[in-house]
């Protein structure tokens, strides 16, 4: 899609703090993260949402999940992580290109809300410091 | 697991309102929804969280979720679906066995936490007449 911020994400002409990526499939950071190590999965073939994704597309990007699951828990251990995936206007999905949110916590941290949340941008050189630990240990 | 709630509903010790059930996942109504046709998709095979979990069970889950998706979409018409799936009890995971929740959702619907909810029991009779449109509607 030609408008689409993940498309061009995925085209290069926008750039990304990349965690892993191969031909059906691009993780990166998340830049208005709303817990260290925040990281998304999308498909590189533009599909809006649940309904319009590609069957084998949603299983690369659950496969890969499991992989970047195990690279936070070696790298970052959080005493838990939230797999969040919204679909719809009505539960706050703000880039209409399905993307799984990969959100890693701890105890202490603040609640968060599912259907809202504000968009504050992170530090940046913090995003890639734990980036880099993640993406570094995928296997 | 001898003792865990979702292995007894898995091995019929326990009842539960089923949409969809084949050799590697089931999947039932949640009965404390946070939204109607709150539903759950789990693996039968043991597994606590995204760590432990075998890959193609996951598999198994997420292709299981498209149809789900699809059925709510046809019967409950909602406006967006959440999909969350928690790991760790950091993130308020209740059950110590891998559930992928699908909360399909209504614009003007109240917001929710991703992190907590108050469990309360929904009404029995609305919860199965949901659960048997979207059942029916699974292709």
């Amino acid at each position: 899609m030609e408008e689409c911020i993940f498309c061009k994400i995925v085209r290069g002409e926008i750039p990304c703090i990349k965690i892993y990526e191969d031909e059906k499939v691009l993780s990166f950071a998340d830049i208005n993260p709303i817990s260290t190590g925040h990281v998304l999965i999308i498909p590189k073939i533009h599909a809006e949402n649940i309904w319009e994704i590609d069957a084998e597309d949603l299983v690369a990007i659950h496969r890969l999940s499991l992989k970047i699951a195990r690279a936070m828990r070696a790298t970052l251990k959080p005493e838990g992580i939230a797999f969040l995936q919204l679909n719809g206007k009505a539960v706050n999905q703000v880039v209409p290109h399905y993307h799984l949110h990969l959100i890693p916590r701890r105890a202490g941290d603040p609640k968060l809300t599912m259907t809202e949340w504000k968009l504050v941008p992170g530090d940046m050189s913090a995003i890639m410091a734990t980036a880099r630990k993640i993406a570094s240990a995928v296997e």
